[in-house]
């Protein structure tokens, strides 16, 4: 646990806004907690800055529940499902406070207010990529990131980008989100100079694949500066770019 | 055969360019020449305006030979042979006259002046691209076009290419050859007005799969008015741009 | 926008088939109108002869009627929505006239008769790749052109299709489509000197693999002056087939 | 083994044409003789009408001769060696007689005259097409059956192919060989009424993936009545071909 | 249209079977019938010995019933349609006569009997594999073979097969249907000497990849005498046999 | 039938647990049963160990009940049937004694208390593993192996793992189950010196295709010491473990 | 350290078959060396039962000697090389013992006399994949196990297997080597009831897809007990195989 | 131009270091230099902080020398080409100063000390792996920042790596270089909180299929914080991590 967060904690328990039961939940050294079908990882907060995230697909929404509750007896808020049916949603929001976004399918349980610094530009090539890139911004924003969206701007009509290289100049790291071919990722890469994190999307049909054909144009990018995740992780993308906008800087 | 070319044929007779031998066998209505390892297609230029083009590839020098021999018997001139080892060119080039492009492996087996009309832009991302760049562009030459070469151009410094956008507007149509990721095709396509022709090239390593992203990109592009052919078919491509670029005008 | 669209347009205001904001906001420079959800490319038309195409999967029905009232401010009409489910067709035509075609799912917005010009064949292997064939021959229409239907007859009796070497050889342009094997691409390819645009459906089943069989047929053609769009892309090759139709004739 | 080959043994002992102890070996009961690093299927003629075909592939010329000494000493002739690489067939025809055939690899060790019955046709599409044609057309004969071979008329100029369809309806069992799109097996396939087998070749670059595409293509024929072998495969086609040439006729 | 096939067709008009009308259009030279969406390839049976057979998937009822009846028309009958949808055999079945099989998605039109002859044997791997295998055992009996059902014999318990070497021999062409790994079409290939007909079925999951596991295995069967069709193509596998089963003995 | 089997079949009947009929059922020498849709493989027991196992994908709820019954009647009990729909278990349940799984898809027929033996741990990466885990688990458990289920230890939080590593040494054979990058095996592979068997899931998305990456990851492990199944195949795995967990010693 | 292992060191220290500093090296707790190019896992043999491995491909030949020299000095011998080139061997042989086998590229360093016990067939279907075979079979000799070579039994002529059953069941382990369709991963898995460890080997062209065929054969194996290893690794095949025969009986 | 390299060329005017002629290069305005084979992007360091990289195959060393001295002149040094052929190395060494690494094919021309500050730990599973690793270590050396080389530490002994923890913590980026089953991207994701980018390498062999296994499973990496670049891009991930290495603090 950061010395902030620490700090932060104890004068929780100072105003009330937590009880020492929760705040002794959060310091207990015990690695992880066993509920037969999950063993939480407590301590990923200390080890990695931030909490364990649950992935929605394919777990029970009782699975889901549980595994939130685990969380928060522990004091975890701001508790990130990402793929979260309406189901689970529904079943967890009976529960715990739930901020579900059914387009993107992500919901945040015991939401808190975040202060949210820098900027990550999350840019997407067109109307259909939008559950990714609302998947990646409200991730990022969830992890204290400030979020520029600059949605439809793909390079069939390239002007659209290039009208808005002020905002894309401004951001400390860049989330590009495409489907089909996924040009977007290099024109953008080949625009700025900071580190850009691509996103190919499953928007498309036929040779598409899936999501292959932007995944692949993505990966031989010939632009440097361009690393990419996998198809439709918009999550994982917001992940490392929160990664990135939030670090320290270089001393020497 | 074209009435143009009838006359042609026929001047060449009169003033002894031709024997009347030559231009019999030209006009003769069997519609192809048996070899035993090959069956010349006699007729295609009467057919597709176009005589038949050799792939050289998985042919002895031999068998080339034969077969441009079988073609220049019947008046044949300006005969592409693409993939042409240096071996096959070196046995050619011993029997008949021959311009060899070693770069692109293209030849031109009794090779005489072509008017060059329209043009065609051949646009390529990047050096590496060259080979198959330059084998559209021999090609469209030969078949008679004028041909304008945009090289080096790709995405990742995308002012090279916004430089010379009167240049892209100027030509009738455009052929578009990139590695790598491929996103020149949209960024050209989403540019021009006349029809895009795109080549996607092996260049490239790792999850290029020998030109598998190109070619997926270029088929999921995001710009209208793109249609696609063969990894590294610089011919392929410089054949149906030729085809348009010679094209009649629109009459209703 | 060509002089010919402006003339066009003056005498609409002149007659009182459009009105002075309609033409003014056609006129206007503004690039692009943002919608939030979409960046709406204004200046389309001008640079590229064609309005905007709204592929309408992943698109919500209330995000596709969004941009077609964009677009119809701006005096837009004959609007391709591709892709276009019945829910979507169903709350568009609620507020603008639309034109919907259920095999092929086209929406025609603001649907106005188009003089059509030139001729492109649309050639259909099977009963059951119809549904690409008609999006092909539905916006070859709506963009202008002429199109004469010449449907299964694929190459397992190529009778059918000899039958009709006369209308082959009469249109400007050629649209082949065809799934499983696809060979159709080359058997039309090998019978006329006008440019093929070759269609793969994903018609067949097994190793078929969702249209590949077709798609790697058609871009391996033997035979030349063929180039192919994505698997079921019926839209995507009627936009280069328009290009090519409506070309200027060549001077020199 | 079958009464006429029998009966055909036993008068080559008659008239000294192989002694008693080769015609033992032949007739010997035994099913396999090991040799250590193969264990020859003696039986094979018996049970399947033909003798074990060595694939010479990823053997040493030393394994390949071990294997043919192992077969003549049982009176094996005529046997089929493919994929024979230069080094073994030199190794080899320095103990026992050899008809090796450079372009196709195939080599025929104790060739001896067999009587050529019925009809196969061997169609192949390209000139490249040619060492995997002639790979089936020797081993037909081989195999004993008459072969006509028709060679380049791939369907680019489908007149040629045309031009010899008393040819194709004469024979009893056609050989269709085509790499690239593989077209050809599709327009053969709906040209006749007897079996086609297939053989898509490597023949190709790019999207051709090393002869996925005439694989595919070939699979997905829309034409019933054709069935496929493994790329590059003339042996086995023509093995499957010869025993449908030889079929006795149908009784009831 | 084989002679014996014409005497039949005058007999039942003498007796009555069949009007003048239905004999006309069966002895009409006109090679086609266009019914718009359909273009019906009259002249298949005197080319191929059989009439088109309907691919049912991808077709509305409606188209289907249309081609049945410009079939019927002319006297057709026994008309194959694969893959029909319940739907689509309830609307024919209210028009015309039907026999519809539910498991393998098979109908035939206008059943007839038909006298069987020859032997075609049926194996299957699986109990899984059984759809498959019933659409290749019907179509073999409908256009004219004797069947014989040899189900649920895979390679895991070899004995299942061996002991019924018998019936394995005795039929003329095999057809071996499996999925999973597909072994059972070397094992097949190297007992008998007949010719064996394979079919890959999508039968299993995971690196089954749709019946790619099967299909792969099958190509590349170490048995000779084994040739492939499409996945779960019974109906192909059946098509082709029938072809061999009815051959006329060799004469020379 | 192994001798312990044997006795212990006789001893059921001296007690009246099995009648005569039944006793004499399994001793018969019969090596299947048909019953036309599938051929029971009444000696697996013998050959194998392990009588048939019943695959229940692509079986109608009649025919997974036929052969229950068929097994029955020869004394069968604990009858695996996997990949069970809740259709066939409903169906099944009504006329034999079943113990159904519904999370894992897998049912026990005639189920009996059976003694467990050794030990198999069970390591799965992540909650959503748990259906393929619990077939694994529960095969073992039939086929009478000791299960220790480690669940959740993903190498995200590899102290989760780490912790467990007595329980790991424990077991004489492992069966690690994950997805998405399945790098559990290779670390799992790392730390012990029993037999690993990895089964990869086809948990994830994307660029998971379907399992392909974790089967991929598992094929590639850099740790000696691991083998692998098809995807998603808890029971195979489990049925290999058993036969390792159930090894006599080795003598010399 | 097992404790036998441990007891042989000290008797070696006894009767000066080792230095004491060679014991010292090998009961030094270090848990690795490092060399810059690499980290030498010294503890592996403790937590593993096997000290590492070398796999040799893609290493220089001075790393491959500096690894041996790391191992040999703290008393390793028998040190595997994997995929060994001829000149790693040469360099390696002219400072340390070495026996290397040319067919399977692989190398002993510092070869002793083994102790061989228990049962391995390794089971190989064909001549060609000898190579792979013998990997795995002196792998599993040097590792302290009796092998059985069973080699050319493909299931083309299925008898050749049958013919040696009786070895089969006496093995404790198999480990199964095909190429090709590798069918005979579940022949050999249907016919015994110990464990089945299958190779796909790369042996094979076209559709063999450099072992895909193979692999994906034997990863859908109908016989149950078969797990599988990547393309031509007779090396984890026969460390996996060891493991098993190795194992202690069951206790209870 | 960054302010302080402005006056940092200023300087070296001032001492002579650098003539007018060349620091005028540097700040002239033309964006790119035409060589007719290569547009030399001469903005991008303006641009993206990092002048072009001069991807070095498929071009000949002339071209390459021919780039370089473009750069050259106007003041471009420490000019990184990455794939360089021995041949180029040897050309361009003759005509500039050169720092040619032969292992990872990386040269760096003009080579001049560069300040090194922040940390990057490359991380690589295998020896085998350091062609990529060095790869990338030499690209962020010379993009100025220090780099602490981690080598030999996959995860089938994963004590390596967790000994290695305190210098992984340190680092501000990671970048990890894995071939096989890429799991130590996994790992070492799961273990710091920095960002992790992930080089799948093309060692292995078999189902590795070219370093597709490594690069789906780091795709899939259930540990977030880890994104990709393309197989064997040690320069791109380098690139990508100097970005981050180097960022100013986040402010507010």
């Amino acid at each position: 646990m950061h010395e902030r967060e620490l700090l932060a904690l104890l004068r929780r328990v100072q105003i009330g806004d937590a009880t020492a039961e929760e705040a002794a939940a959060q310091l207990n050294p015990e690695p992880f907690v066993s509920l037969g079908y999950a063993t939480v990882d407590t301590q990923r907060k200390a080890r990695q800055g931030v909490q364990e995230v649950i992935y929605g697909a394919s777990k029970t929404p009782e699975q889901i529940l549980g595994i939130c509750q685990a969380m928060t007896k522990r004091g975890g808020h701001n508790i990130l499902v990402t793929r979260m049916s309406p189901q689970a949603a529904a079943l967890v929001s009976n529960v715990l406070p739930l901020n579900y976004h059914e387009l993107s399918k992500i919901g945040i349980v015991v939401p808190q207010a975040v202060e949210q610094r820098g900027e990550i530009a999350v840019v997407a090539a067109g109307t259909s990529d939008l559950p990714v890139a609302e998947e990646a911004a409200i991730t990022a924003e969830t992890l204290g990131n400030r979020v520029n969206r600059i949605y439809d701007v793909g390079v069939a009509g390239i002007h659209r980008l290039l009208a808005r290289i002020d905002e894309l100049n401004r951001a400390r790291v860049m989330i590009a989100v495409a489907g089909m071919e996924g040009a977007l990722a290099s024109v953008v890469g080949g625009l700025v100079s900071s580190p850009v994190i691509a996103v190919p999307t499953s928007v498309g049909y036929g040779a598409n694949f899936g999501g292959l054909s932007a995944l692949l144009s993505m990966l031989n990018s010939c632009a440097a500066g361009v690393s990419v995740v996998n198809i439709d992780n918009g999550f994982g993308a917001a992940f490392q770019a929160s990664r990135i906008n939030q670090m320290e800087g270089i001393s020497d």
